[in-house]
């Protein structure tokens, strides 16, 4: 397996990548190559730094870095030896099987889209976020972000992207769906929110639970909270906020420590043809090791020829 | 002052109601009179259990109920005798100052929009929800409920209501704006988001700091927190689950014990000609004695003159 990672990405990169992808390889089998994109030079100083001289990491280098406030479309085309655009033509060729960056969330999404590209039959692909529950487990939640404007169908869709991403990551079968609402009742809440859930309660392919509230959302009540990328994004990031207000009041417990993006490591971007996972731009070597273990689980769990499968034969 | 309030609302009604208002009486002065509204021999025999024997709460007799699940509208025409058509009967006709009910939200809001109405240039009126900040203040939210889906323009005069419910309530002048979005920049989020900002960057009555997104909801950075009804309503209940979760954890302080709804009463619906109380279903009698301040603080604040006042001389 080759886990292509954007060494520019993220606020304290390319010191805390590197040091995350170093945290990572003891949780590596020999055959798991990180391909670290980037600029050689830099790359091979801080490996040197911390005397390394394996062979597990190899530099691919890449002498341009797409900045977090650029405009995605336009940086992409300027900077094809960005460390994005040489990771995803990396994915592009098949030779990675994987991109992960902390890097520019929407160049992560529009090179996803003129790389890899969307899935034939999918209409907008969705980022997913993980969302810890009180039981100790987490929901996947999608789209966190990539679709602030959602139609019923694209939901419906999430929902399908969802249960196929849970039921290959974590072996449960028929995942259980909950679309986010603002009432119990299929009557209740947005034009968007009531649409969809005449949808998602005719659709035999999924297991879907119901609507589910603000209130449910930590409680365990569904495996895959289905919602549009703008209430998703803020309940995720809301969900966030947690963690540090807690840890400000010299509070914590195990769902405290739950609520730390750094445990999740980042976003797989589903719906493409290909692997690939947003990380949270603030992201620190612990969140970058488990993004690299996030990568190995969305390989290893095959979820993007799965989806194909779903869809090619609906 | 004479405060309507609905015995036969919420969840635990009549009797956590009749000792809500109890719990009330030390904080109210003489001619702060309650006016019960319910069956009066059930209220009788309650207050008489309680020992109490005053004339500061008044019995009205209403001897229809309208229950949690009924249909608004219809529940309202077919119950006429109900105590929450009763207790808007007493709101228009000037007997009382303010209604408030923990029973059906929809029925109260149906209510308000046939009895005292919506004022003159309002387009639709706002529930608003208080949002617990880490500074141990707190903000203003709405919508958290009333209407799911909102333009531009219903956003804009809820910037204005909040603002000027914030003003009045707080003594705090020019509150702070600010629009709940998916990202800092003007330019990002749905097309909602993005044509509110525009507004209320363009409207000098308020002071309008830009987006807050989901990571800054409890952090102090707005007075008046802007947004449409369903995601405020996802935001509120999913803020106030903190509460429930972290005691099931044996875990609180200050900030925890603040997302306790019971501490504010009840959400005031902004924009009608008349001071409205909706309060939380699960009301025990502490969140009653609230709803009662709260009350009090919205007719003593004249926030619906101000509002009058600012509308009609757009």
């Amino acid at each position: 397996m080759k886990i292509a990672v954007d060494v520019m990405g993220g606020d304290f990169a390319p010191k805390a990548v590197i040091e995350g992808i170093l945290l990572a390889l003891p949780s590596l089998s020999n055959n798991e190559i990180i391909l670290a994109v980037g600029p050689r030079d830099t790359i091979q100083s801080i490996l040197d730094e911390h005397h390394y001289s394996g062979t597990q990491i190899q530099i691919i280098h890449a002498d341009q870095v797409i900045e977090m406030g650029e405009h995605p479309t336009r940086a992409l085309s300027q900077k094809p030896n960005s460390s994005i655009g040489i990771g995803f033509g990396l994915l592009k060729e098949g030779k990675a099987d994987v991109f992960a960056s902390a890097g520019n969330t929407g160049a992560m999404m529009v090179g996803s889209l003129f790389s890899v590209k969307t899935i034939e039959g999918i209409q907008r692909p969705a980022i997913a976020g993980f969302v810890p529950q009180t039981d100790g487990k987490y929901a996947v939640m999608l789209d966190i972000g990539a679709n602030a404007d959602c139609k019923p169908e694209m939901l419906e869709q999430f929902a399908i992207l969802g249960s196929v991403y849970f039921e290959a990551t974590t072996g449960i079968k028929s995942p259980r769906v909950g679309l986010i609402n603002i009432g119990e009742e299929e009557q209740k809440g947005s034009i968007l929110a009531q649409a969809t859930h005449a949808l998602l309660k005719a659709n035999s392919k999924i297991n879907f639970i119901g609507n589910i509230e603000g209130k449910d959302f930590f409680k365990g009540k569904a495996d895959v909270i289905v919602t549009d990328g703008f209430t998703g994004n803020i309940m995720l990031k809301m969900g966030e906020s947690i963690y540090n207000i807690m840890k400000d009041q010299g509070m914590t417990n195990d769902f405290v420590e739950n609520t730390n993006y750094e445990k999740y490591g980042g976003s797989p971007i589903i719906g493409i043809n290909g692997n690939v996972i947003i990380a949270h731009g603030a992201s620190s070597p612990v969140a970058i090791k488990n993004m690299i273990g996030l990568c190995k689980s969305v390989v290893e769990s095959k979820v993007c020829e799965k989806i194909k499968g779903i869809i090619e034969n609906k």
